[in-house]
């Protein structure tokens, strides 16, 4: 029903905005555009029926090129493409560096030469550069348009200089001081520059600590950064701290929520690389292989139920009990991991806790197990009829909750510490643990206590 | 040992910024701490054995102001706490009227409005104001400090008055248009601004439609109108589109951070409120109610096994097998519950793809469950040495991993229907099914075969 009433909802939309686009006149369309953000265009257009382009058109290119830099980067090229040979060389010298570069990163080489052919030299080389830095880096997320002055400029000067270049760079709002060698010196921001009288020069007011990252820095770790100062802009130099283009707050988001998508599939046992429209085919590659390395562990769990296969055909009633034990250090297990996970991830893990909280998931493994196992062992006593079958399952649950926060803690730590994602696989080997050490506590001590629970 | 570095390296730089702090002539401390991020000095603080006042004594009342904005919202007021009633009361007047709320949020009334006199009358109404809206929503993410014009002024009238005005506000970068009745008409952004001549009037550039979103927006929702437009800041209005606040990038990135841990906690069976650093208490107090509902559906699933009792003394092998069914069905489950979830989170889910993701679901469930019952099926009949009991393994998790798929799918999306955050409790869901179902088709397929198997 809510999903219906979205649909509808949607088609009025789309009535408004793509019908405005086919009956304004040329100036209208001209003077309005302006105000209409490239994603709603984008998202009515999926929905349209029509002729696309009898729409697209209409667009000035500055606009289909914040289109195309809206589309994922395997969608740009799809879009540029439906344009003539003439018009494409003209949205192109509209693009961004860094969604042409992104665009290119799709292609083949034969095609990424003949798209570069079209640019102007001063973007092809920013472009090829762009080219060169691997995608979840910091120079594979930077933009090449920023605007660059140097310390001796006044305000008034930068000012003018700013009237000029604003239109065509990413964010105008920080400004970059560089020395005749590109060498990143300081920032000003556009307050402190309207702030500021039309005399003072630009060296004086500038911020000269001032936060760069390196073109190769992960960009998980640049995402981090913004986090941690809220700042709206960093600057990305190489390695003789010369400029080579800015990071902005809005590609960080993605890059955030890419990032946590990841730990969230590697947790629930996905591939990074499954999307939710993927093909079947793809589904199943992506799983199929998780799921053989878990049948592998289940197997071996299960060799631990046949060593005691004896045990169970003299008391069947440890067959119904067993996956109680394994059930729950599993959850126990998965909790802590979970806690331990997100706290690497978002780097709240550090030197001064470690220890502490190691210690505290022993202590609510401990406290969660005295409790699970004393509900367990009075409700299989009961059951059974039978007291030492309470004490049997109640101890084997205390012992695997131990067992699980132990294996929820390290697996994670030991995985980071050899720079392997804490995420990945981690499910499957706390999981492993808890089902193999629950069988063998809970089988073991009723093989010990044979005799008394025949 | 990497650890270990870090600390040293944390060291290292406590020397150095600390130390100049207290170094530093009155002057050059005013020249220089404008450099020095408030998180930077935070961090080092946190690490200083010394006497902390000697350090906070010597920064000026913004500074303060703004390393208690960075401060998590139950650390705020012990900072300010710190200082003498008559520098509180300074330091009061330097803070954003969103950190003032945050800050008294935290504390008992008696304490807030102790904290509310210090103010002016003007920050008082503001903050009073800010405190009547939930936590959670827009109005309790927004700062009231933004810029407003009127649409007749002209660019110099409007750079003029942002000379005075920019240093207060929170973000210059964008300059709302309000009309006598405070009602939101438009906004021009300062590079708009930059870039026209002096007596351009502001109605001619200023954009008018304009994205805004009400008081009482849940911020999730919020957040996803920030990643989808890549805007850095929006403006929030009242029912009658009076401007009340803006919400800016920085403010979004933690919300959207707290609401993915809080799906990452709930799949992983934590409670929302659950820190890593919490106490074992709270800790056992986030994760024992889990655990119990674990173990009735737990018990759930071994009275299932516990109907079988007499076939499984018949053919103990049962036994061992068992955990194996269930095991791998939990996991299949697990798969498509967090692809869903995460779907559901990031708005992927739609009107138009959810009968084909279904689909594809239960395809990836039965190929699936065929590689995984005729690799367990081979494995079992060797290991028992009877074909039928491959037969009967086989079957059973082909069936489980179809349950497995429709439970991954149907759990999390009848939740939502219900306006249920369709990661609370989903997993506990979805294995309790693959394990009763996984317990029942093995079991019973044993039963009906049982002549066959003995």
């Amino acid at each position: 029903m809510e999903l219906l009433q979205e649909m509808l909802e949607k088609n009025e939309e789309q009535l408004e905005i793509i019908q405005k686009i086919l009956t304004w006149t040329p100036e209208e369309l001209h003077e309005e555009i302006e105000d209409i953000h490239p994603v709603d265009l984008l998202e009515e257009l999926e929905h349209y029926e029509g002729e696309k382009k009898d729409i697209l058109n209409r667009l000035p290119d500055y606009y289909i090129a914040l289109m195309i830099g809206e589309l994922e980067d395997e969608d740009k090229y799809e879009l540029l493409s439906l344009f003539s040979k003439v018009r494409e060389e003209k949205i192109i010298s509209e693009m961004a560096s860094d969604d042409l570069a992104d665009l290119l990163g799709e292609l083949e080489d034969s095609v990424q030469k003949e798209i570069i052919a079209k640019m102007d030299w001063e973007q092809a080389e920013e472009v090829k550069e762009l080219l060169t830095y691997e995608d979840d880096t910091a120079g594979g997320l930077m933009a090449t348009e920023f605007i660059a002055i140097q310390e001796g400029m006044t305000v008034k000067e930068t000012i003018d200089y700013l009237r000029k270049e604003a239109p065509s760079s990413e964010t105008p709002y920080y400004i970059y001081v560089l020395d005749e060698r590109e060498v990143l010196k300081g920032v000003v921001s556009l307050r402190d520059i309207i702030v500021s009288d039309d005399e003072i020069v630009i060296g004086d007011i500038m911020s000269e600590n001032i936060l760069s990252v390196p073109v190769d820095m992960d960009q998980e770790e640049v995402g981090r950064l913004f986090e941690k100062y809220g700042y709206m802009v960093i600057p990305v130099v190489d390695e003789d701290n010369v400029m080579c283009g800015i990071i902005t707050f809005d590609d960080i988001i993605g890059v955030l929520n890419e990032e946590t998508t990841e730990d969230i599939y590697l947790l629930g046992g996905l591939s990074e690389g499954e999307e939710i429209d993927s093909s079947p085919l793809d589904a199943i590659k992506s799983r199929l292989p998780w799921l053989l390395v878990n049948l592998v562990t289940a197997a071996m769990a299960a060799s631990v139920v046949g060593l005691f296969e004896g045990t169970i055909s003299k008391i069947v009633a440890l067959a119904t009990f067993m996956p109680i034990v394994t059930g729950m250090g599993g959850n126990a297990g998965t909790q802590t991991l979970t806690l331990i996970v997100r706290g690497i991830a978002l780097d709240e893990l550090n030197d001064k806790n470690t220890k502490k909280i190691l210690i505290k998931e022993l202590v609510v493994g401990v406290v969660n197990g005295l409790c699970l196992g004393i509900i367990i062992g009075i409700v299989a006593q009961l059951w059974v009829g039978k007291a030492i079958f309470g004490f049997v399952i109640g101890t084997a649950m205390v012992l695997n909750l131990i067992v699980a926060a132990s294996a929820g803690y390290f697996v994670p730590v030991i995985l980071k510490k050899f720079n392997v994602d804490p995420a990945l696989a981690s499910g499957v080997f706390v999981t492993t643990f808890t089902d193999i050490m629950g069988f063998f506590f809970f089988l073991g001590l009723a093989t010990v206590f044979v005799e008394q629970l025949i």
